[in-house]
């Protein structure tokens, strides 16, 4: 118990200080490690397999939606960044260049991509010549570079891991079609996987992306009540095509520009999961994303026939993704360990146990002891897998629900941003100056404009004027 | 017949011109596409798809020998890649500097990694404490960056994806067993899954990685008699662990330096498998990573039940990778495209054959037809494909065993470099005088000193001192 207690105690509690909270984790549960590089992290292979669960999933989402992976260069000629211009003047303070190839300077400097519009257009002005070569849907799996002042593991990082959805199409509709069908992708994905909640719609446009017409986001809230864009889908109608000049000749014979979409998740859903699940012990995994779903800690191990037990366990729960803890340290030590690490189910199974044919499952999330009768084991391990993972995503809704408020004047408005965490819905009149007058008074930025709106006023909570649409608002990472 | 004509006129004949022969085949393929970063090309999604097949089962192998995934930065800071003396030597001459972040400049330059051991080091020093934390078994998938002069599609490119695992041991016993295991999946890799045939041994002191003890390669035959570096696995000794300062604390509480070693393989392999099995109509995949193993083409398609039957048959090979192609391009036009693309089977079905319960399969890589009755075509298919990739094996190592030559003689050995493709097998004193001698009278570099020794005579075929070794010497990409 004293280990238990020592390794325990080194973590912040998250209600003291949320921030450390979440740096603390991201340590001990062997997540990140910092590096010299500034702003870079080594994602260490606990996180990575998370990642590698998460990619897995989209990868099968996206190619049963019929998109195919490339993949393109991770430099970009300034020359081609400049190409269209919303685009450059979003993404070019923020980026890495590359000056000199060996010991030789370059005639013309290159950035590391930020993102790889620019090089999509490209390879789409090369390849797409008739309505017969549409729709191109492309994804490609990779890293990408954004100069971060202040970063913060898997939040914001110098570099960070992710994928961008490129698309080409012939008509705009075709490509508005696109964007949606990928947002709800998205939104099916971080519900269903990462059972964690999130408010679909669209960004206003000062918050929109750099070249983009319209960019519709997936919004989610954290245990601290801030708000995490957690993936977005955007729109380009033919501003990318017009500049790159990316043309097909349609049926009758006639030139057309194309209609283009991107869309990207990234590492940061990594930091979502810690940020929605986890408690003052550590990590809480969604099954469907966990590494190890299930830890097997054989109790006194140097007793006969405990770790014959455990293996031929290990083999008959071979559908599930399980692991044997049998090394010397203290069973309170490994309790710790695997809570850090948010492993599902952890299965004790001692002496005891074995002649009474049973083991004790601790769930993760509610810590809830339940023995089980071995003959019965498979089946009650799904269940509680299955338990878990909803029971996750119902307490996250609930937490989003209890802190969403709802104003309906700007004193309201500004208590409620002071004084509660949470996403705070209001009426917008749709001016840019009282977008910009909400985040100077309060911090509180336009999350989105829900798909699902209400009518709370006819007025803009911030000016009085006619309302056009519902906002989502809140403090955001 | 004139479009089949066409498109197959437009590639350069292997004979007449290897090197313009493969570029054809890079393009027409759809392998390749070119962009306006120097050195840097577009893996288009067909190759993308044959490198995820190939990474999907490295991958596995990885993790059945014990290893985990990790991610590192893309950066390695200028003092950071200068610690260890012989590898700095080795890469910083290629290497792609970043200078500036955004509109600063940057106080120390980053190189983009060209090979990531410096930063497993750090990481190493960071993480490593006892014996208990070893070994650290690691294996990271990403690109790297090497500013190359002379560029060629997958084989020698600025930009690359490639794996690369490194490892820290606590003994140099298990680093060379490491090794050489990792060579050995590398070796089973490539003769089951690509029909690559390959040469495994022992590069010079020369030829060996800049910061190891010794690297170990797997040398393969390209069908113009050039040899190919398909893998390499080096063992490191203490070297990066002094440079560096890995230590751990052993069994008797005494500080030791780890022992280490990396190793690789690259989307060259891509290039490989185009080099040893394509012909003058394209591409020829072996079956176990051809993203299509099975395409359907139906024959007069208007006529009904025609495509229904193509669907169904589809749904009865589901366990192989399948494709129907219902496009309204001609039959002709369809059979090169599909040669082309290598794909190992062609299946065609018409009114007539279904009259007939039957279909028509052809062999990408002999041509064969072969009529299956559709009640057997299940197992036919799979019975065709094992014999394909089979085919394909025998044949790449016949070839190699025909090309390749013995010389005893300085002469001979010149004789045979100057008229004969392939490698020749010939006796080393140990000296690299006799190594430069050899590459600047010939061009022929050592390619290994094979596992498999044999002795063809007591006496260097250069200089006529006492040999040391066999080696396997050869025109190298």
């Amino acid at each position: 118990m004293s280990n238990e207690k020592k390794f325990v105690e080194e973590i912040t509690s998250m209600d003291v200080d949320f921030a450390r909270w979440y740096t603390d984790i991201v340590k001990k549960a062997d997540l990140i490690e910092y590096t010299s590089v500034k702003g870079c992290c080594v994602i260490r292979p606990y996180a990575y397999a998370i990642w590698e669960n998460m990619k897995s999933v989209l990868d099968s989402m996206f190619k049963e939606t019929g998109h195919e992976n490339i993949y393109m260069p991770m430099f970009i000629p300034e020359s081609l960044l400049q190409k269209e211009k919303d685009h450059v003047e979003g993404f070019a303070p923020e980026v890495a260049w590359v000056t000199h190839g060996g010991t030789e300077k370059l005639q013309e400097r290159l950035c590391v991509r930020p993102t790889s519009e620019t090089l999509f257009c490209e390879h789409y002005k090369n390849i797409i010549e008739s309505h017969r070569d549409l729709p191109k849907l492309y994804n490609q799996w990779c890293s990408v570079v954004r100069w971060e002042k202040t970063t913060r593991p898997f939040l914001r990082s110098a570099e960070f891991l992710w994928q961008e959805g490129h698309t080409a199409h012939a008509t705009a509709e075709e490509a508005q079609e696109e964007t949606i069908k990928m947002l709800n992708v998205y939104a099916k994905f971080c519900e269903e996987y990462l059972a964690i909640p999130v408010v679909k719609g669209r960004k206003t446009d000062k918050e929109k992306f750099a070249g983009a017409v319209a960019t519709y986001t997936i919004e989610s809230l954290m245990h601290d009540g801030k708000a995490l864009q957690s993936g977005t889908s955007h729109n380009f109608g033919d501003g990318f095509a017009k500049a790159f000049g990316i043309e097909y000749t349609d049926k009758d014979n006639k030139k057309q520009n194309v209609f283009q979409t991107s869309w990207g998740v990234t590492t940061r859903l990594i930091g979502a999961v810690i940020m929605v699940h986890g408690d003052d012990s550590g990590l809480v995994l969604p099954p469907k994303i966990a590494p190890v779903q299930l830890v097997i800690l054989p109790i006194a191990m140097h007793k006969g026939g405990v770790l014959e037990k455990a293996e031929e366990i290990k083999n008959k729960l071979s559908s599930f993704k399980v692991k044997i803890d049998a090394s010397d340290k203290t069973p309170g030590w490994k309790f710790s360990e695997y809570e850090m690490k948010g492993v599902p189910l952890r299965l004790e199974i001692g002496p005891k146990d074995i002649e009474k044919n049973q083991c004790v499952l601790v769930r993760r999330d509610t810590r809830e002891k339940i023995f089980v009768s071995l003959d019965e084991l498979e089946a009650k391990v799904a269940e509680l897998l299955e338990d878990i993972q909803s029971s996750l995503y119902n307490k996250a809704l609930e937490h989003r629900e209890e802190t969403t408020n709802v104003a309906k004047t700007y004193d309201e408005f500004k208590e409620i941003v002071a004084t509660k965490p949470g996403f705070v819905k209001a009426m917008w009149c749709g001016d840019v100056e009282c977008e910009n007058k909400i985040k100077e008074d309060t911090t509180a930025t336009a999350r989105c404009m829900p798909f699902e709106q209400e009518e709370i006023s006819d007025t803009c909570v911030c000016c009085g004027k006619k309302a056009k649409a519902m906002v989502y608002w809140g403090k955001a990472y």
